[in-house]
């Protein structure tokens, strides 16, 4: 099969045999892959990660591990998403570990994430996953909506870790592909939510989605306005310098939730996290049923973001073409 | 009266006039004042600061101004404490301000802090206060004993602000004074408590408060022993140092407050927060009845942190003598 590898800052086009199947363990066709800010991480050195990126796609079960087979008719053919944690249990560790027993096995302590940590991605015409992080597509649901379930998911772990109804409104600052998924998720339930981003043709997308913006740059953001503050506050412009400003923008005792993965150090004064008494909640992956829920419902739908779909032979291009300015999501067709 | 300014890096000698009492505020003879690391921070230039610092103390009510006339014999001679957070409601503003409102004075947006933000501190014979900052001391406290409950509240604070019963153990970052509270008021919320300290002394001092120590540079801490990690850590180092290595000890999804306000910036990687999600807790100033419950029941003596007691004249001897490594609380007495 056709896959590419993480090499000296590229993806090298490579071929190679299917992956042997564990039992309990999915061989997935992809149909789709997206190209997520983390991979461009990845060409970055972030995890020192030398295989096949990739961690959003929708794709179908070709064949199914044994031991598993009494399922495999239930599971042959099926359209579905999957969450990229590979935990304890599916890794055949006789006792599980300290997360996994907390019952958080997104947390295993050694885990592994596949198209990120020590398990090959979807960046290939094929991926293997356990049966147990996979999830069934609804049939409503098309596959350019499917492939964004995993980042939507990641958005709507904020709905399970704040209590978002306390709060009548929420800022979110970015404007990319995250920022427009969380602005969608807070927005849809039930939330005024603020983008601050610096692309107007990025804040003019969320704007169509019912989000009020604010250009990071301008004077209602720089001058006085910046005093306006907000209870919940989510980072997602995927660098330091959003981490700096966030706390500005949060008022006393509000919630700051930190969404953004980048690469390297960021140099902060901690003193006003403290004087105001802010709670930062760290957010990561989060869960499929509910992201789908919001797909099938139509409740958010993401296609607007899909800026092009190249052929997965042209993923070098591809990824390159996702990091010009204003571009969002890029898909991979194999 | 006899007051100490902060001037040039130093504390300066004055003469002054008693301040003049607006109506429901007390003038308060100081019986002991207490330094505490901020105002070491304050002498370095944070909040540039240019009064009278100090906002730990005990005294006893001299004076009461006009309208609350009739409430002065309840008042006049009680030994009080009081908090340093001066709200709108105190300052003869007609509005409250957005966080008044919300019903959290002491994030007052309007507010002054005693002996931190544009109010007279503690380091001078008298000082004055709004009578609803006040608290009657209990009379089997005694004034060394008392004059703690200003950050013996701020150690209490992360009662309010986690459910510590929901953790077993909890780390404590830091041996110096608040961490030394800290860890006592964990310890009598029925927590096991593990510091982390550089200083065989002070961690010595901890232990027989029932706290279990490490030393912060031993083989323990920086070998494998440092995967150890913790549900609840509390970075109470007053360094950034300890903000760097405070979320390598939290577990996923853990929490971990942070106390310290040094001045400046830290270089942090944020990614590890996001990845193990976790929950940052800013923890400033606390419930002072809480705090004197603790005094009154015996639970927390705090007066073996108790290093020395100087007459006022000598303050900027004592506050050079604070600097001194492995010296624990100082006292000024007027």
């Amino acid at each position: 099969m056709l896959c590419f590898l993480v090499r000296n800052g590229r993806l090298e086009a490579r071929e190679k045999p299917l992956p042997r199947l564990r039992p309990g363990w999915a061989l997935v066709r992809v149909r789709l892959a997206g190209i997520c800010n983390t991979d461009i991480e990845l060409l970055r050195g972030y995890h020192n990660f030398r295989g096949t990126p990739g961690h959003e796609f929708v794709g179908e079960i070709a064949r199914v591990g044994e031991r598993a087979s009494k399922k495999i008719s239930r599971w042959l053919g099926r359209r579905v998403v999957g969450e990229i944690n590979i935990a304890c249990a599916s890794l055949g560790q006789r006792a599980p570990c300290h997360s996994c027993r907390r019952g958080i096995p997104r947390h295993c302590l050694r885990r592994r994430v596949m198209g990120i940590v020590a398990h090959a991605g979807a960046f290939a015409e094929y991926l293997c996953l356990p049966l147990r992080n996979l999830h069934v597509v609804p049939a409503g649901v098309t596959d350019e909506q499917a492939v964004f379930t995993e980042p939507l998911a990641a958005a709507c772990e904020i709905l399970e870790q704040v209590r978002v109804r306390e709060h009548r409104e929420a800022a979110v600052l970015g404007d990319g592909k995250l920022a427009q998924l969380i602005a969608r998720v807070l927005r849809a339930a039930g939330l005024r939510v603020v983008m601050f981003g610096k692309h107007g043709d990025k804040l003019a997308l969320a704007r169509r989605a019912g989000v009020s913006t604010v250009r990071a740059d301008s004077a209602r953001e720089t001058g006085r306005g910046n005093r306006q503050t907000y209870s919940l506050v989510v980072e997602a412009t995927g660098s330091p310098s959003g981490f700096l400003r966030a706390p500005q923008l949060t008022s006393p005792r509000g919630t700051l939730v930190l969404k953004s993965t980048f690469h390297g150090a960021a140099r902060v004064e901690t003193w006003p996290i403290v004087v105001r008494e802010l709670t930062l909640v760290g957010s990561r992956c989060g869960p499929f049923p509910r992201a789908l829920e919001l797909l099938r419902s139509g409740r958010v739908d993401p296609r607007p973001l899909v800026a092009r779909v190249f052929p997965l032979r042209e993923a070098p291009a591809a990824i390159r073409y996702a990091q010009r300015p204003g571009v969002l999501k890029i898909l991979l067709k194999p």
